[in-house]
């Protein structure tokens, strides 16, 4: 059954250093033109002063604006991102504070499934505005990777940008819905991309010359690749098994960016054309769990979806898991 | 209107060192007595070799059992703990991996509001059952605090020990439910308690000599009470302002084991006796978001809560947060 939820406004904010490919390649010494060629990433956002939860303020007051709405009509702030501010409290919290709304009691709490957490916010949140709980969400997903990249391991060092994109949710009175939406979770891919350090099981204060890699992303790309190529066709199967819809009705396609050449071979998997498959990649980077709302946001501002459109928001994260809303947007 | 879930069974683990309150003074360097008699914990305990998903596989296990189901009933996995065992995956995913679910593809993710974890999932994932979207869930709360206490800090290490405890939650067709439930967030109070490091604001490389306190657990449990107290009033009516309900139809509360100073006053407040309290801090300390639902374990343990029993789930938690559940049980 549709849940009748409407994505009624949307914000980002992209940090103040723009990082070129030509910039990558001296940071790794290799010959310029190497990243670019690698990643497919031409250009990404990195933060200089900024913390996630300044972004992500930033990102929810235009979020709030654009929906025609003010911070104290925000009856529910989650944050969907797939890194932490600071251990403890949670990114929300730190969100509210940065907003301003210190003394306004507006439930705040974290939804995280790593690059999906935006995905699964508005999944499982959409449950709880159709039921009448919350009127006005505003999902935020805020990534710092910078910091965590390691420049010793090319594949995933190329690949990665900063930024946040915020969205608010209401309920809909016009046919704006989720039509669908299934994720799987498969952790035989757990430790295929991950950072092992950083909580309770490697404190940072095992942090040495020895440790450090593992407070460090760590990623086998290819074997992640194998395992989501692996389980996609049926996955997309049961996401559409409920509707009588195919991916013919599917206006756009909003991956994740994982990485310019996974994007490539999953769009022919998919069998879509590059009209309808969102690809931002290059001026971005994998912004993490903002990567697929900017992408989404990019396609709203470039007119390629309109209101009424299907959109099928689909990806994988580190878990390993893959998650997919169709989205009446 | 009620949500009607259940919670269908309930699970614990300890972990393999109890430790004593003179251990504590010990490690301290104070007079015996001393720790028990300012945090009123008996005992608690630490892990030893034990990681937090080992430990939330074993509860789950457990849970499942007393559900009378098995794992492969099990539709989604949620982790609301207030802690991470690594920086990427989340949580849900390793619990997925320790419990021998790799292949499973059983949707896993988080929810973290600190204290409140296990509150807020609860509450969330009410309405995707409900409304159809799973059927038997698991949320584990499974916490290591004992590795971030900072031991120049008498206040906050004195209190807290590690455990896990898990539930299975389904749809209900006997009563039992959620009557209502409520949060509140107040970040005026995110840094009364707090782990400013870990995350992307200060990472794990800049531990030294100079900012190992930043990456420990620091409390000012003064200002939380004081902050706690002056809204517990008004968000007490707000839980129960859709209800007929008041504080004497509640047969048994289930608070949050902050402190056993706080729970005394808070107790008197609520106008509640003893008799309807469940207090476990003597013998567990605060064990972060699994506090609340080893209290209920606790509580159904020694027959003091029964099916069809009105129970309210109760506690703050670091963010500023207020949570409440009125649960059927």
């Amino acid at each position: 059954m549709k849940r009748n939820i409407k994505i009624k406004g949307i914000g980002t904010y992209l940090p103040k250093r723009l990082i070129k490919a030509e910039e990558i390649d001296q940071l790794l010494s290799t010959k310029s033109g190497w990243s670019k060629r690698k990643s497919g990433v031409k250009e990404r956002y990195f933060v200089r002063d900024e913390t996630a939860s300044y972004m992500g303020a930033e990102a929810a007051k235009k979020a709030v604006q654009d929906a025609g709405l003010t911070l104290t009509d925000i009856d529910c702030l989650i944050s969907g991102s797939g890194t932490i501010e600071q251990a403890i409290p949670c990114n929300a919290a730190l969100l509210q504070e940065q907003l301003g709304l210190q003394y306004s009691g507006i439930p705040a709490f974290d939804i995280n499934s790593t690059c999906l957490s935006f995905v699964t916010a508005l999944d499982m949140i959409s449950y709880a505005i159709v039921c009448g709980r919350y009127k006005n969400v505003l999902i935020i997903s805020s990534e710092i990777s910078s910091i965590g990249l390691n420049w010793d391991q090319d594949e995933s060092s190329i690949l990665f940008g900063d930024g946040a994109v915020a969205v608010v949710l209401s309920k809909s009175t016009d046919g704006s819905g989720i039509i669908c939406s299934h994720m799987e979770t498969y952790s035989a891919g757990a430790h295929l991309s991950e950072i092992r350090g950083g909580g309770t099981k490697i404190h940072p204060r095992e942090y040495n010359e020895q440790t450090k890699d593992d407070f460090l992303f760590d990623m086998d790309g290819r074997a992640i690749f194998k395992l989501s190529f692996k389980l996609l066709p049926r996955f997309i199967e049961t996401l559409f098994s409920t509707t009588n819809l195919t991916m013919e009705d599917i206006d756009m396609v909003i991956p994740h960016q994982a990485s310019a050449s996974a994007m490539k071979i999953i769009r022919k998997k998919l069998g879509v054309e590059e009209s309808r498959f969102m690809n931002i990649i290059e001026n971005y980077g994998n912004m993490i769990a903002a990567s697929i709302p900017m992408a989404l946001f990019e396609a709203i501002q470039q007119g390629r979806v309109k209101r009424g459109d299907k959109v099928l928001l689909l990806g994988t994260s580190a878990g390993l898991s893959i998650g997919g809303i169709v989205l009446e947007y």
